[in-house]
């Protein structure tokens, strides 16, 4: 073989391997966030919740990163077939994921508020949210990583739980309202940051229905299964 | 010139301008279903709202369409310069759009809940916001079909005035709630409707940015103007 075309060879297969990297490395970021977000949250932790704000710069400046290798890759290296799929769905996660920071930083700003007004139950709901939107999160890249469509697949079945759990905090949190209008302003904010990690949830599954098209070429249905009702929820005030 | 390049020249001109007509339709869908459902929330036309909610499919169907065809561009033509940046824009930008017909199908769905709940106020204010954000939208799409950075420009800069009316109807839903727990629930949904808008906005600033981009190849500044500072807003309830 000429080494020459071995080189390019090589380093194409490398770069590939790098942008792969680079996904995972942004989304290992955005799922620290959602950690750590609500870990400030729950934790009362202004100071914290200060720091998480502070570091969404970096997955915004992730994903510009990936896109230029991407550009360079579609323009440089012209892939066909699995190679190309990989490059778009790289495109379109990478997006999702910038999304995800900015979720994960909204619920650091409302937690910083939250965490100035009287406390409001014991937010279990929320770490419970938290901890699924990031197995999901997770599952997604590994399944990115690994080129593994079964794996995408688990993912984008396993939205359900977070929906249900949404639902719960939705209508705990209007009930507090209800009983007390010293609530309102908290309550409202906590809604927001339970909507902010249903929204990464969907975007969780987002990244798991590219993966499944990237890595088999096929397209998962239209319709997932979906949980939540908290869009038709209506909650009486105490007779 | 020989008739058989010259045939590929022009069939490859007309994919992208077929490309950004499939853009500007699938804005077009989307700047509608805002429209509507702005007014069935308003009017309390539950009857429009759910075949508002119905559209929506169109607008996904739209988006894999649009990503088939990008996937073809990228690997039958090759595009390298501007008209690879196009296309590697209307892949980012399409997502946007179907995240924008997300928000107003989940607007819709709250409008259905909302006209069965005692009235609150004249929810001019979504008027307000739902016209602001739709020219914005307008204008990315305007800007990308007349190749326009200055447009696109334009748009980057306007989402200071969607962010002012959002804040103001924060304020006006949570002090609702606290004047009567009986408002609770339709404020409430009333909050996520306006959130709603809010985030369509920052779609359409989203899409202006890459609009900018692939027409000029620079990238706007990181930081744009922005007035939401309803995160941080606390309401306290009547003496």
């Amino acid at each position: 073989m000429e080494p020459k075309a071995e080189h390019t060879v090589r380093s194409y297969a490398e770069e590939l391997r790098r942008l792969r990297e680079m996904v995972a490395r942004m989304g290992g970021l955005a799922e620290r966030q959602v950690a750590d977000s609500t870990i400030a949250l729950v934790r009362r932790d202004a100071e914290m919740a200060t720091e998480v704000m502070g570091r969404d710069a970096a997955i915004d400046a992730l994903e510009r990163e990936i896109e230029n290798l991407c550009i360079r890759l579609l323009a440089l290296r012209q892939p066909v077939g699995q190679d190309l799929r990989l490059v778009v769905a790289v495109l379109k996660i990478s997006h999702d994921i910038e999304r995800i920071g900015d979720y994960a930083r909204n619920a650091a700003k409302r937690a910083i508020v939250v965490s100035q007004q009287p406390p409001l139950g014991s937010l279990n709901g929320f770490q419970r949210m938290a901890v699924l939107v990031q197995e999901n999160l997770k599952g997604a890249m590994d399944a990115l990583v690994n080129n593994d469509a079964a794996r995408a697949d688990e993912v984008w079945a396993a939205d359900e739980p977070i929906d249900e759990v949404y639902n719960g905090i939705f209508r705990e949190m209007l009930t507090f309202m209800m009983e007390d209008p010293r609530n309102i302003t908290a309550a409202t904010h906590l809604l927001f940051v339970a909507k902010n990690l249903e929204r990464i949830g969907d975007h969780a599954t987002n990244i798991a229905e590219t993966v499944h098209y990237a890595v088999s070429g096929d397209k998962l249905p239209e319709e997932r299964p979906k949980a939540d009702s908290s869009a038709f929820a209506v909650v009486r005030p105490p007779a």
